[in-house]
């Protein structure tokens, strides 16, 4: 691939300084960037990698001080979306796969859409329905009537269970699991677990992406509901009856339990975990590590296991630091009295 | 699907007022219940669904009050068995599949009980042995010499090991491994690591379920154990040569470190951490998020990281909690004594 | 398998005592060990098993109390390394797998090297290169333009992605992903998330064992990177762009998030977590279930969430473990203030 710096600066409405005539072949971090690499800077850690970034362009916000004649600078007023417009254009990869590959297996009652494209071993059950433009990479397994919309990429070694329902645009990676069945036990006189069937499912939203070794539970009853944009990273876990709000976005190792709610805009932080049956109101955010046990409906951040409202949870943690000195300074008070009550007597 | 009220009233032991010759379609939550299906209450929390839901009958606890007349009333000393014994009776889900699929590779050497299904691309190695009445979904691989018991539901993509066994009526769901390798290594001169072999196996015994991507490890020398009953839910780690004891439960994300002896029915709540090397005694139950170091060997609840008894550790967080008003309080107190010392001079 | 005493004492340079012409069918926990196997003790908490142990020769360190008659003893300056030298030598397993497996598609692209094993329904794609004596078991996925080294051994069911690179004696075990995309994305102007392509890899150098059900996502340009030498557990999210160096090992459930660089020799012990953008130097230790959130650059064991200096997070530990007592004082304290002055007043 080569793009002129001309084509770039048009496409990101920016300003060149330097040798416009370069011709980029790749784009790089700054501190990868070999020469004919496009490089880009806009967090103020990286700056220390700008005087020795071997990149031949750089795109900059605008007013940068360009101490450098040796690379071509590209100045916009927003150098993060600048970057991310020319890696959609240009780098978007394709997934290249077409056809019905002779080794997969389609139910004869499959309906496929145009231009479906389904790879090696792939195992698509009866009843299921496939949109059109969506591809399902070698070896991933769909059971029986579940029903998948336009554009979606399914990669490989996926399993999805029956009956359940992805939008448009779903993307689900590698060794994810969807519609395995909720935890629901019952105890009998013996006290020994009895399966409670988990006869609901899951509905996935359009644009909605699961990583890989995710686990989103199907409904013991009804549906486990993963709305519209919704970002799922790896190896989360979504229980039975969780509903999850438009575009709310869960890092990696997040849990949350049965039945909770969780509102629009919402960010699960990496390892957070809630417990079931309870409610997150929108624009909540959940820091790393956080243990949610009870309702939020206020939108703000919070931080902790139990998870409170983060100037709380912080201060806290300041006076947690201090505990030490504190434990010292009562010692010294304990001291000062028993002495002030034996120099009281004394007078 | 089509059941009278007279049938479930029949089977639930149920006292009905109201229209007894409507017809249930399906079963339904309180919320989202249409005509047609029947619900069920039991958990306060959800009484306030009451007065809207749609369903057309509903199973109650004996004496509840029954405010409208729009719906058919089912009354039982407990709904929430009732209902159970509802969905265990006409909900539990078939799971169809038969025979032996052409595509699945079946090494001459293994042995197939009766009524066996295997699905498709299937791989059974060398020695194997499925008991009657066993279902193996497809894309499933097992290695050589895994023993299965009767019974048995093994969904799609799931990895079993060589020398495994696996009692009768064993749930294992989709991306769940058994049988990888311990975590075990010894440091060479050079400070590299360097692997101990893994020769040991993996015994599940009946009436196990395995959520989906859990993942269970060899011993290193003979067995990790999970025992009769056990629960274990998504995205669980076992490491080599754990004991789990029977009927004992592990939520989702939680963790078990080498060689730690669980005992029976104890509860490991989620992304809760045990610490290799302990045990744990009879009808333990550790919190959500908690963290083990020692053994626990006295019934009752643990929480914290480390984890303690529940209300020592419940007490040290309503302290946590004050925290800064206790240090507010010492830099009051501090003050009060030099003031009381400075009086004291005075006088 | 036999062996004599003799032989085995030759390999581990032992001395022995006791009948030296028994011979050893199996090697085996001192409390599982029956008769015919060889048994080690190294650890003191298992010394309370010694009395009962059946089997019939031990390995204990030089001097060690022969108080039974009826077991040889090999006696050696380290029993573990004496023990791991003889699983090395008798116990690796082989795991038997030979030939191109007609039922796996090899893209007509792909090198294969010398005695190269793959497994039934495997799919190598495009461009893929597999080195000498490789083994790749049933149902992985390997997509386009994969570099794998010599001497891998590629477990069932994982799933490699494009342009992902491997050294020599990799080991993957089953449903471990390489290469899924990293979590990237950009809000646009309606607060929907946009995804950032993600067109770097992932590197993993010689040495390296993956345990199963592990994530590690390619790099949003470049490459995430594990070195020579780093061990792996199951369950682990490796975010993208993330380094980890040499010898570093990563306990299970631990999540690095992304752009994280980590040092040579550390340990991540299980259930710990990351942020991104920082660092960790050499030989750094984090305890289970502690929560990094700056660079760590000394050397040294760190524990808690936010992670301290062990002796410092252990000081704070005790202390507040004392808080309800320190509270109790406060109010004290309080009191005694109060009648002081009192007191004070009254003279």
């Amino acid at each position: 691939m080569k793009f002129s710096i001309k084509e770039i600066a048009s496409l990101i409405n920016g300003s060149v300084s330097g040798d416009s005539n370069i011709e980029i072949k790749n784009v790089a971090k700054l501190e990868e960037a070999k020469s004919g690499d496009l490089t880009f800077l806009y967090l103020p850690a990286y700056e220390k990698y700008f005087s020795t970034t071997k990149a031949s362009a750089i795109i900059v916000k605008t007013g940068f001080s360009k101490s450098r004649s040796d690379i071509t600078y590209i100045e916009v007023s927003s150098p993060e979306k600048a970057f991310f417009a020319i890696l959609k254009k240009y780098f978007t990869p394709e997934f290249p796969l077409s056809g019905i590959d002779p080794s997969a297996f389609i139910h004869p009652t499959v309906r496929l859409a145009e231009n479906v494209a389904i790879g090696k071993n792939v195992v698509i059950s009866s009843e299921c329905k496939v949109g059109a433009n969506t591809k399902i990479f070698h070896n991933t397994v769909i059971a029986d009537n579940v029903l998948i919309g336009d554009g979606c990429l399914i990669h490989a070694n996926v399993s999805i269970r029956e009956n359940c329902i992805l939008g448009n645009k779903v993307i689900i990676h590698s060794g994810t699991v969807v519609g395995s069945d909720g935890f629901g036990y019952t105890p009998n006189d013996k006290g020994e677990y009895e399966k409670i069937p988990q006869i609901g499912n899951v509905i996935i939203e359009d644009d909605v992406e699961l990583g890989s070794n995710v686990s989103i539970d199907r409904a013991a009853m009804g549906s486990t509901v993963i709305k519209r944009g919704c970002k799922i990273d790896n190896l989360v876990q979504i229980a039975h009856n969780v509903i999850l709000g438009e575009d709310t976005v869960v890092s990696a190792q997040t849990g949350v339990s049965g039945s909770t709610k969780i509102g629009k805009h919402c960010i699960l932080a990496g390892q957070s975990g809630l417990v079931g049956h309870i409610e997150l109101g929108d624009n909540v955010v959940i820091t790393a590590q956080s243990g949610v046990s009870k309702s939020i409906l206020k939108p703000g951040y919070y931080m902790g296991s139990p998870a409170r409202e983060i100037k709380t949870a912080q201060k806290i943690g300041v006076h947690l630091h201090n505990l030490p000195e504190y434990a010292k300074k009562i010692s010294e008070l304990e001291s000062e009295i028993k002495k002030l009550k034996e120099d009281f007597k004394l007078t």
